[in-house]
């Protein structure tokens, strides 16, 4: 399976006065786990933008195992989970460095045009993104 | 049923390079609108740190239905769905001024010694608190 | 003079583990001072992104007199400084409600058109924009 | 002289609907550049911290040049600027790849007693950290 590490050392700015990470930073490492995992299978979200097309979220799940703190590096691993040409799943798992598991979850997502929000099918807009995602799921099975 | 109503201006720094507001903020409002269910229930989270309770998330789900946009004043909606003793479970619905469902979602808590994250009963260590909360969900049965 | 007066009710999301309101926030608060105070001399900053205008920031001076915590609601003042028909100076003053000083700070604004980023003049794309702000200036003198 | 030189991917999170880096996320970079530049010699302030140290930011001055994009890579440069045992100052220069002045800036910092915020002396709290930042300063000279 194709996964994705990716390394991030936690910012100051990321705990709150419980002395770890407030809960909303997950989505956004997830976000960095997702744009690196695009990249590692060979495509670039920004140049994606740049056409027109946007892939937003439409449903987040995450589960808090152990807070991460402010002087660790955590990783996150992302994986695609499912892809039917409409909704894409990705999962992802967050360590820290004594490879404590931290935080799971999934988060799904579309793809719209730009312009109008408007759904389109990323096999005809992006024809390579979507047989490289179906590859991807096929491998899986 | 006991519900919280707060309403939130958007912040011109909430939103993102789609326009719309970034996914993870629904996570920040949803704290907002339960800091203040507990407040309308006569209680203060800060009160609760100060006597060295600590509330954390340890599961979250959101489902994005609509995007928040800056210039918008979004209402969100805060109850209790259930408590055990151990685990409090939130319910949030957020809407805009035309009314449109933007994101509803949950997020189950637990309650922690601030000293060492070690779970505690609130029934022992907040009995009014865990009373009011079994007698809003009894009101619902 | 015009000073605009906002409340703000401090976000748990905001502290940081110095169990303080991250540095970084105060400018958030002074936008979100920034927009109201338009919006108290009679204009709409969306509005104006929405004619294709955007108001980017050049400059900021930021003094920290002591730091705002989660349970206090604290009021951000804004005022006009300068406006030489180029750039705009916003001051502001936060304080708590003992009246505590809190942060003291100023920024500097261009206008510039949304598509390319090129400076242009609030006197010939938003007239009235500009003669509220050159009467606002006047009586100050 | 002494310069840290630490290199960020642009978050889309860190976005705005100006479709560029919203202006308060510079002082979260100065704030990692900072914390860079303290591991560059030889001290941690996670240590300091759990020593019961705190260095909050006192003031702030940043301009702003050119705004940094989403999918580009910026390079915080960070050095010591001033040191007279009571106060330290910081300064900072954000490029991108293509070498473009993105941001200047400096940071003002005390050195506070993390249970009462009261100011203490590095020399005596922390001496090696005291004598690390004259050697650095009296090179300048």
């Amino acid at each position: 399976m194709e996964i994705n590490h990716t390394e991030i050392d936690v910012r100051y700015a990321e705990t709150d006065q419980m002395g770890i990470v407030h809960h909303s930073n997950y989505l956004i490492w997830f976000e960095i786990g997702r744009t690196n995992f695009i990249k590692q299978i060979g495509f670039n979200y920004a140049d994606m933008e740049a056409r027109g097309i946007l892939s937003p979220i439409i449903d987040v799940q995450l589960s808090y195992k152990n807070p991460a703190k402010y002087g660790e590096t955590v990783i996150i691993e992302t994986w695609l989970k499912t892809y039917d040409g409409i909704r894409t799943t990705y999962e992802y798992r967050i360590t820290n460095q004594k490879e404590d598991l931290l935080v799971t979850g999934s988060t799904i997502h579309v793809v719209v045009k730009k312009d109008n929000f408007k759904p389109i099918l990323l096999r005809k807009t992006y024809p390579e993104w979507h047989q490289t995602y179906k590859n991807l799921i096929k491998e899986e099975e």
